[in-house]
């Protein structure tokens, strides 16, 4: 159904600052739209709101100034950025935990935490480049402003949409470890996993997780998953138990030694995928329904209450920090890369997802042969992009 | 699983006014405590708000009097009158309508509507009847002001959470035949099938039928119709297409002659039975499951999207107004009724259930020889009090 050409590629910001051109950016970008014969431009997905995102040309950062481009067509979708969402979140946990609401102080609550508008922007995000590439053959360049948030959010909920193999356990696996992990999405920094700066802190992957069960809520058949599942993945994002999510980035990850000396999580949750499928999956309608096109009026929303609403759920999920005795091995290792630090730490996510992978190539568990991350031959198209 | 002699019994207000007292009334509320021999006391439920029964004790009405009765526990439920709940729905109805609302005009006109605060206290109201009569063994006299609104909502609301019967389409039918129909729910009043009082209008019948929908989506198992059929019966009450839902007692429909010159819906929604069942009704769970034990926290309730979002849905329930083909024909009847009039049309529910009647008797269909309504032999239980 999908036309193979299309692909949804993903980047950081441009430096453009008020006049920055960058030649090689624009043959990128034109490169990209000639990989797909079928159209005569690709779309920019910048996820940000458009003000925040002309804010960062102050600092020589910014968007791409359509006239240089030859063929883009450039949009801003109006995710917030994860300082709105850690506030937001933190007002909907409060709603959550109210003892004996009225219904006006929930309705209240709920609208005012602002968190189901957030929501509804990612999905949107997701919808317009699923849109682009299944219906219109468009290749989609997304992202925001470092290419580790909102870009992952809004890649990741397409290819949701557009893939069935992601609506599987194994698929959301693969998709997690692609979009989230491999790209640099920064685990520590986001979950404080260590003590760090709190204003790094944000829940993105929530937000994700999220998205993806309001999908689930409206397509009850498509996903081979239950809300446990993504409460449970959720769960490790933040209980440093694996070494899954531990660290900021590859380069992070791969100093600490964490494959000899973590487990990795996926084995451990498909051990348990008993519990996690959703009987109601569909297997052969899943795949024929392919490209799901979920309404996103606001009346499809709903407080996710077997996360939020801990009184109703005996599994509560753990807090945003881990145990002390977790943090102290946390810590031990966070030494270890400060003592093996070649470099700075962090490094951005410097990469593209090519055209979809082959069926074969879709393992998560990562496990012989990992792709250790820092080769990817893509990083051409972001070299010249924003570092940091 | 339930104690067989616990009973749920409905009436009108009592005349008690400031002073007022009938023997024979407290002998009665004796009687039915008596008639159970595993408790030394009744329920009363008043399911108004007590500010509003305090009110009608001007009027030489109100409620009982806790000191002229030996063995009776008097609770206000606080559900609202017909009026606040035609404006509440009103409101409602125009946030479903909203073209492209923002999440918060959503979740802002929803709260604003007080609509699902409304759906909650009816709910409260079955799961105290149900509760008392399932866990605590004790019957429960349930009143309002007529005993033909908030009476008909709470009672059968209880039913459905205490006979998995009644989550059956059969038992759905039976039990709006009973609790509704037959107990003189004012249906042509209510929504308004000939030009009367706007005032006496109110989706009473809506609030029950969203109840149970609200009930459905908790136990999505447990129902064996689904939300469609919901929909079906809510139209019909409407419609004016079938005779069931036509005048607004027994009376008025045995002047009009309704069973001889109209049809039941109930065999036609019985035909069409296979669209309206619940693929997920799983009979046995429903039984094993017996009393329903729904949350009523405001976490689990959400707008039924399915009814007051038509955007969503081509089959758009009809209008609250019949078309003029079928208001004519229903005026021809009124003018009949008129013609026939033997005395004050409209007279009040004078009924109470007894005990639950036995499986044999369960026959929706109402056919070759109907209960006639009038000829309870209950009516001494309501006789002495108030008569519209």
């Amino acid at each position: 159904e999908l036309p193979p050409q299309a692909a949804v590629c993903r980047c950081s910001q441009p430096l453009s600052g008020f006049s920055g051109r960058s030649q090689e950016d624009e043959m990128m970008l034109q490169a990209v739209m000639k990989a797909n014969p079928g159209s005569d431009f690709i779309y920019v997905v910048d996820t940000r709101p458009k003000l925040n995102a002309m804010a960062n040309r102050a600092a020589g950062k910014g968007y791409e100034n359509e006239d240089h481009y030859t063929n883009i067509r450039l949009t801003f979708i109006g995710i917030e950025n994860i300082h709105v969402m850690r506030s937001s979140q933190q007002k909907l946990i409060d709603v959550g935990d109210m003892r004996s609401p009225s219904m006006s102080d929930f309705l209240w609550g709920l609208e005012n935490s602002g968190w189901l508008k957030h929501i509804k922007a990612i999905l949107d995000a997701g919808v317009f480049i699923a849109r682009a590439v299944a219906d219109e053959g468009v290749s989609v360049l997304v992202h925001c402003s470092d290419g580790w948030d909102r870009t992952a959010q809004a890649c990741s909920v397409a290819s949701i949409l557009l893939d069935p193999f992601y609506r599987t356990i194994k698929g959301l696996m693969l998709l997690i470890e692609r979009d989230w992990v491999s790209f640099g999405h920064k685990f520590s920094h986001r979950y404080a996993h260590l003590d760090g700066d709190p204003k790094e802190v944000s829940p993105v992957m929530d937000q994700f997780l999220e998205c993806v069960w309001q999908l689930s809520e409206q397509f009850p058949c498509a996903f081979q998953f239950n809300e446990r599942f993504l409460i449970a993945v959720r769960a490790h994002v933040y209980s440093c138990q694996f070494g899954s999510f531990l660290g900021n980035c590859e380069k992070e990850r791969r100093d600490m030694r964490l494959r000899e000396r973590a487990h990795s999580v996926w084995p451990q949750l498909w051990k348990d995928r008993a519990q996690f499928t959703n009987p109601l999956y569909q297997a052969e309608l899943s795949q024929s329904q392919g490209v799901l096109r979920p309404n996103t009026t606001p009346y499809c929303f709903k407080m996710w209450k077997g996360l939020y609403n801990h009184a109703q759920r005996p599994e509560r999920p753990p807090p945003p920090r881990q145990s002390p005795a977790v943090r102290g091995e946390s810590q031990q290792l966070e030494q270890e890369l400060t003592n093996h630090k070649e470099g700075p730490a962090g490094g951005p996510a410097h990469h593209h997802s090519g055209p979809r992978q082959a069926e074969d190539d879709r393992q998560p568990e990562m496990s012989e042969d990992p792709q250790q991350g820092g080769g990817c031959p893509c990083c051409c198209l972001t070299g010249k992009r924003e570092a940091d």
